[in-house]
């Protein structure tokens, strides 16, 4: 694509002076996802391994279980004012027989007849189902090993180096080896990316993989994690409450501040051998 | 609201041993925000300044122009399991005469007759209208005045402190004062937070103010300021292409990487005094 980053004019002002010099920026642009023609959501990301970030969405809205539920994705043949395409819509065909989600295109809530998210716990409200249970996932994995895998998601990270901007995710198996690394401006869209490719992969469920994430672990994150059941997530930064809530509910190991040679367990930690 | 921490219980694992303790972790919820009683949109924030939340989401969604649009803000009556209020539903009542924004919910793509996003910049396939041109805007800031405001954010993010997992937003003076400052898991909603206070405060359009964000500036931050008048957006980190695309379309300063002594301007420089 030779989209991922883009050079833009900048003055950079330091105690030394001023210079005009060209930057590297992360590319961001939206990529319309359609389902049979119709648009089911528009995303901010950087453009590149668009098709794995369709199947990861759509896995990860409970969209499609596996890969053989997408029958195509093409890039539809949208043109700029110079006739060249953007490639920033996909359109998506299902295969025959797997339900059309409607015209919910995010994840319906459950409104009840006066005024809703009433009555049920903030997690049922906004989680999506799961198909594979995690608590009798019996996958280890030794510090030794998650201490490793942030330094090889950073080595990895060409393009964070040319302009400090974008997310990372990554796939490991639990011995530390990597599978899979992509990055976004958009955290979802790196884990929607990995994800995708590990379905395309015939790799769903991802039952002894482990998911590192360059950043924060919101809920978004971990519920991706959790439907595509994957039992261990490290995340370099901080959790947050709802995230640390649903990897305990689902029997998810949530691992936060994995950083040099320190981490904070939050939930599953019998899978966690020192 | 008293819900902005949580405290979870965490396993803390270094070279000197592992112990068991409480965690205090930014709280992660969803506020959904209804307009008439209809679902407008849902969104993972940190409970807290919701009604400026609401305010500031409908202000840069192009649904409000004024504090005076909005007729009534209410929390709707929803309880948990243990019978309390979980302060996660609000219900705007626009004044008579504000346009209902429909079912679109989020602002609409153009799709055109075959397969859209197409013959456009993606510039304005995805931009909200702003109202308030900034191109000939006369504010100046110098970069003594920028280089204070990074500082002073991080001084006032209490719960950053605490958790290591919030954004912040500041708006500040020319001169440094700050105006007011937000936190959140989502930096959209610390955005919109303060942009939320700064409209029911009577101080939109937000002309002679500099909006600084802890992390990084992306397209949609931008479009934030751009639709609040906002003259001058700086950034801890790094910018993405398509924020520093629309900071030069519409005549918007944008600073990024402002940090220590340092900073790159990528787009109206001329606001900038060294």
């Amino acid at each position: 694509m030779g989209r991922i980053t883009a050079r833009r004019p900048v003055l950079r002002i330091t105690p030394e002076g001023t210079r005009r010099r060209p930057d590297a920026l992360a590319v961001e642009e939206p990529l319309e996802i359609r389902l049979g023609g119709r648009s089911l959501t528009v995303t901010m990301r950087t453009p590149g391994n668009d098709v794995d970030l369709v199947h990861g969405f759509l896995l990860t809205e409970g969209i499609v279980e596996a890969a053989d539920d997408v029958e195509v994705v093409r890039y539809c043949d949208g043109v700029n004012a110079d006739g060249a395409n953007t490639y920033n819509v996909l359109d998506v065909s299902l295969a025959p027989g797997v339900p059309d989600p409607g015209n919910r295109g995010r994840r319906e809530f459950l409104t009840t007849s006066a005024c809703g998210v009433c009555g049920k716990a903030s997690l049922d409200e906004v989680a999506v189902r799961s198909r594979y249970p995690l608590s009798d996932n019996a996958l280890e994995v030794t510090t030794t090993a998650l201490w490793s895998m942030p330094p090889t998601l950073r080595s990895g990270q060409r393009v964070f180096d040319a302009t400090g901007g974008l997310h990372a995710a990554g796939l490991f198996t639990a011995d530390g080896a990597l599978l899979a690394l992509r990055e976004d401006v958009g955290r979802h869209n790196a884990v929607d990316k990995v994800l995708g490719w590990a379905l395309t992969a015939g790799r769903v469920p991802l039952s002894d993989a482990v998911l590192i994430v360059s950043g924060r672990a919101s809920f978004e994150l971990a519920q991706k994690a959790a439907v595509a059941g994957i039992p261990v997530l490290g995340a370099v930064s901080a959790p947050s409450s709802l995230a640390a809530d649903l990897a305990r509910d689902r029997g998810m190991t949530l691992v936060g501040f994995l950083r040099g040679d320190s981490m904070n367990v939050y939930a599953g930690e019998e899978r966690i051998k020192i």
